[in-house]
């Protein structure tokens, strides 16, 4: 490798330009001669059996093509279990805004106006809208159970090993899921503790508020196939679910990503199936892009969750035990994420003993889904507060406890698989020695707060290739979507390899019939592992490049140097071929070499979690119990930043994310499953205007792994803002805040509350 | 190897159905919004200066959007000599047909309403339209001589090395390449003859008559750059050229491979960088179609050539020397195949002596391109009938001298460089032994003639890539535009290597952006080249196949077999994985094994030319001079048939554009340049009422390189076939014509010529 190097260095993003110019094409960009455009009819009630749907009134609206219910689209069978595989309710609808007839016209007007002409007739059931309620043997129960199938998607962002499945056939008809990870007998562990706290959390249902809406344009193919271009961040996945959805082969099913517009988990397959049914049965290409109420109606947001936690702990800072029923609302069907959540949060500290069950329920509220580090804000900000408790409760600093207990490499998880070398101790010696912690002192009204959190890291099998191109550039082409940056990333660690300048190496995203295989683009793992598919690559197409020129220069390709735009003899800066002059000689008529072209394919079976500890300096308005929040401080390993820059965006960006969570976000139903807040207007996502200046520190403790060093950034940094947000409440105030987001009336009632005793 | 193989049988070619469906798409197909459409303003005079051209009226025509002359679309510089890069003539008009303006409007119609009001004014100039008088050093000169540039295209569809570039500087203006082979002493040689025979013969410019005209979509980026949807043989060429022509960067130039309805070297790029340049001048996609007559005008047709030749032979058999001085009318553009036509023409037989001139000359033409076999269809009718003719002189069976004389492995070609290993002689041992040469007999006004003719074959670096997808079928992906079945070669050698059957795998032909690289689709060469490539790749991903099943069975590679959709332990039939199990162990979340992807790169350094012999049996009417084609036997070496069907398609299209150069084909002007048959009215393409009932016999003599023995097979059959008709004729009537299309004008002309003697 040449002295200089590209990484770590603040190259511009690729996309940056197109974005920043406004000329990035987005799905509803496009526009087709005869495209037809979708309108959703959707359920007013949470749960309800569909008597009658009459589509004539609609269908006598100018311009409208066709009306489809339920039963028109899919050959009779099974209602599917997954949310995406569920085109329309059929007999019954399971959510308020769950879609029960889609209209189509060639104006989105004349659709939008058929749509809200289109009378059903319910007959109105007991909506479930309690999860806890929904668990009981005698509540209603909201789907049948042998619908059940593979509900991979929220899963498919982190791989969690072990755990004992509890059978849910014994379980009451809601629970879907349950699970159940052991260590020791916590009993004795609590029996041995000189502090044992109990405490309930509940965060609630937290949309991705991505800001480009669901997107997708079906367009059917002369050979009885459909092309589906799509904000996605899996096309595989996307393409798998739409492909079997509806009963065709693979291969007539082509996914075209278009660039996507925010996804935090929350895109990755949801109206493709039903655009592509549509456009296949009219045979002309249809358009659906969702309201932005539609959004909050019927996407995926986070589930909600209830921790049950017990901690107990020795005067000497031991952590003993921890005991917790953890209870995920779902919504209407499965899917969520509790495997991890248990996992992080029984595994980021050395307790002794162990006995975490979880239960996924379902209830009449939209399905959910992935949201960045799925189940990992919620678990850590019930498990930090509980901590933060404990050495309160003994009166131990709260750094000193996690430094004494934070699990390193070899200590087991709560499935029992040894950690990998992690940096969760780094950052909270960075912590400690931080002048934001150092410092903090008694302020009235104001307080400091620590919590850690982490991610595990996905890891899927990727492929990359790298071709010399004639004009002596490179192209990497791959199958991984760009929702972060990575794209950047993925040039860099080509031209880094190759030894060339960043634009001369370009990155070609293919669609799913042709690119190399790739997961998607969640759970942390594209740098860390599309990242190692595109390093194999290049160092394939250099050692090409060498052989060619020390064929060509008849010298050793030992003796050689990569140089901007050739290869060189070391030493003897005239002899040499251009990277031009190699590609003439591999791409040409009566060409001598094999044309450069690296592929490279990878298996990482190991994960690099990445840790995050975040400080948050807060004053509490005694009045008014509004929280401000003055500081906060992110503290991340990310093995190594190849471009601080985008690391440290992904920081801002979680961190802010974390900030919603904490005070501000939360989709709310009534008792009967209305959504409450189902609008930019009412949903109550944070501003920048109320984001502190967040300071951003990296900790690099190199993955043996990722590609220079390098671990997944993208969710550690949500994971535990909530948390560090209500111990600095809790330092301002001496009250503990349980549930999210953490809102003024009840920070100001419990002043009030405590002004009164 | 597996028992059963794919190979030789007569599956259905992939691009079938959707053909004959006719929902296969091309590029006229494509309608977008906002699409503009050109048309070409053409130069009525072959030769003339450009005085004014008047673009009000045309501009005044509702829905005209733009009008652009020569000097409009790029920067000034001086004229490229590709006729490719000349967009729009400037100054000067150079053939009758040459496009001076483009209209863009938002119709056709108006489009070319508009056309036809745009007034050019023009200084006629004297038109050359004779080579020969071209060639004088008193000809007015076509164009300044340092326009030469890289006059490539043409010789892209073979390797020529060797032979002396003579100095073009020092011929007349209009003499643009001209080269020399030689061996031994001519004059000596002949000295030894004891019949010297002294002969010119003629062929005219011949069109390809693809079905589909030129037709290309241009549509601007929003980066700056371009896509380009095109009916092209070759998208990496005409990316290049595009570019270039543009003074864009490669990577802002992307070139999408649309069906090709019919190419035969004629589509490799033409309309592109103008319909870019256009395209991008107003920010809108544009589409160009040609007319039928335009194709006539300014298309790439196959050059006219004049062959002087002097051939002595001793009462041996053996042949002495040839003597040549070949003219190529090259057309108004450099390009001419004269090097391929020496060599094919002093090639194919033992001269002991060889003295071979070619020249390409100018005149006020179309410019010229390949043409399936370029030069060689033109060499054969020339050197086949003096051959023949060389055989009566001395009473020798015309067969004999051939067999007698023949090239084999070994012996020089007139460039020096031997033979490789060839089925020359073993194609003409087939002939003697065909029941329609073993059988002829003397019938009056009826004659056998044969002839023999070869193609070297082109090689070029490719590499292709298969990847093994989630439901256990395979894709090849890679850069090689099908325009005669090869892609369902291409997966049959997929298939036959992975042990599956056809359906499990699928051809994705990417732009020219994301493609493995392979050349144009010319030269006989895809299957030859390309063939090696999918099929190293497809070797690989059997060996990850294999390696990924003997870890999970826990058994030795060697141990394993493939099956259909499977890899079994050899002998144990139910221990096995499926290709689908295997996929979701190496593409899915948590994977263990990096995907199965394999890539093969190829740099195949030596031909495996390919020979063909023809029995032509006419009966001449001698009243009317026509020339019945009563039988045909075409007689190909073609290495290994690995779709026999795909393979005597082959060589039945060859044979009968054969017949077409033979007794049809001719496009002429007047003295002015006028052309006077630029429609298929006029034009003469054989019908298939007039072709004989051909008879196919293939030979196997496998090219050691070539994948499972395969060579190339879709240039040599059109080689020979004028030759053996020539020299039937000759059989039935005793009179040798020497310039093609042998029309019954002339044979009536001659033959009354004969009786009046």
């Amino acid at each position: 490798m040449q002295a200089t190097t590209l990484l770590a260095r603040p190259v511009r993003r690729l996309d940056g330009e197109a974005k920043v110019r406004g000329i990035a094409r987005y799905t509803d960009d496009l526009h087709l001669p005869g495209l037809l455009h979708a309108r959703l009819v959707t359920s007013p009630y949470a749960h309800a059996r569909i008597i009658r749907i009459d589509t004539s009134a609609a269908r006598a609206i100018p311009g409208v093509v066709a009306v489809f219910t339920g039963h028109d689209l899919l050959p009779v069978g099974p209602e599917p279990a997954e949310r995406a595989r569920h085109l329309l309710a059929r007999d019954k609808a399971l959510y308020a805004g769950q879609p029960v007839a889609v209209v189509i016209a060639d104006s989105p007007y004349a659709a939008a106006d058929a749509a809200s002409l289109v009378t059903v007739e319910y007959e109105v059931l007991p909506a479930v809208t309690d999860p806890l309620r929904a668990m009981r043997p005698d509540a209603p129960a909201i789907r049948p159970k042998e619908l059940e199938g593979e509900w991979a998607e929220a899963g498919m962002h982190a791989t969690v090993a072990g755990g004992q499945e509890l059978d849910v056939r014994r379980l009451p008809a809601n629970v879907t899921n349950a699970v159940r990870f052991q260590r020791g007998a916590v009993e004795q562990g609590f029996a041995q503790s000189d502090v044992i706290i109990e405490r309930t959390y509940r965060t609630p249902f937290v949309h991705q508020a991505y800001i480009e809406p669901h997107a997708s344009v079906a367009i059917p193919r002369p050979d009885g196939g459909v092309a589906i271009h799509t904000t996605t961040q899996g096309m595989f996945y996307c393409r798998n679910v739409t492909a079997t959805t509806l009963g065709l082969p693979h291969e007539l099913v082509t996914i075209v990503p278009m660039e996507v517009g925010g996804g935090f988990g929350g895109k990755t397959v949801l109206l493709e199936p039903l655009v592509a049914a549509v456009a296949l049965r009219l045979g002309r290409p249809v358009k659906l892009t969702l309201t932005r109420t539609e959004e909050f109606l019927l996407a995926t947001p986070a589930p909600a969750a209830i921790f049950e936690l017990r901690g107990g702990l020795r005067r000497d800072g031991t952590l003993t035990a921890l005991q917790a029923r953890v209870v995920f609302d779902s919504g209407a069907y499965p899917g969520a994420p509790v495997n991890i959540a248990l996992l992080l949060l029984g595994g980021t500290y050395r307790w002794e003993h162990l006995d975490l069950v979880g239960y996924e329920v379902l209830t009449n509220k939209p399905g959910t889904g992935a949201y960045r580090a799925p189940g990992v804000p919620q678990a850590t900000f019930a498990v930090e507060q509980l901590v933060d408790e404990l050495a309160q409760a003994i009166g131990m600093d709260p750094l000193e406890l996690r430094l004494r207990n934070a699990a390193r490499a070899g200590d087991p998880q709560p499935n029992g698989v040894p950690w990998p070398p992690i940096g969760l101790f780094q950052v909270l010696e960075r912590v400690r020695d931080h002048p934001l912690w150092e410092n903090r002192q008694r302020v009235p009204n104001e307080g400091w707060g620590i919590a850690v959190g982490g991610w595990p890291g996905g890891i899927e099998p990727c492929a990359a290739n790298v071709r010399l191109n004639h004009d002596g550039t490179f192209t990497v082409t791959l199958g991984a979507i760009d929702i972060t940056g990575t794209h950047t990333v993925l040039a860099m660690i080509a031209a880094e390899v190759l030894g060339q300048p960043l634009e001369r190496v370009r990155i070609a995203l293919l669609p799913s019939d042709a690119a190399p295989y790739a997961g998607m683009s969640g759970g942390s793992k594209i740098t860390y592992t599309v990242g190692l598919a595109v390093k194999a690559a290049a160092e394939e197409a250099r050692r090409q490049l060498l052989e060619i020129a020390a064929n060509e220069l008849e010298v050793a390709p030992e003796d050689l140097e990569v140089v901007e735009g050739a290869i060189r003899v070391r030493g003897v800066p005239n002899r040499q071929m251009t990277l031009q002059q190699i590609a003439a000689l591999s791409m040409a008529f009566g060409g001598r070499y094999a044309p450069v072209y690296g592929t490279g394919r990878v298996a990482v079976t190991q994960q690099s979690p990445g840790f995050n500890a975040q400080i948050a300096h807060v004053r509490v308005d005694p009045e008014t119990g509004q929280v401000e929040l003055l500081d906060l401080v992110a503290i991340q390993d990310v093995g190594r930043a190849l471009h601080p820059a985008l690391v440290e965006g992904q920081v801002h960006g979680g961190a802010a994310q974390g900030v919603g969570w904490a005070l501000h976000e939360a989709m709310r139903w009534d008792e009967s499953g209305q959504p409450l807040n189902p609008t930019f207007l009412d949903y109550d996502l944070p501003k920048a205007s109320q984001l502190p200046s967040l300071q951003v520190e990296l900790v690099e403790v190199p993955s043996p792994i990722g590609p220079f060093g390098a671990k997944g950034v993208g969710e550690p940094p949500v994971t535990p803002t909530a948390a560090a947000i209500a111990n600095a409440i809790a330092d301002a105030t001496g009250l503990r805040f349980t549930e999210l987001p953490i809102l003024p009336e009840q920070v100001c009632a419990a002043l009030t509350g405590l002004k009164r005793q």
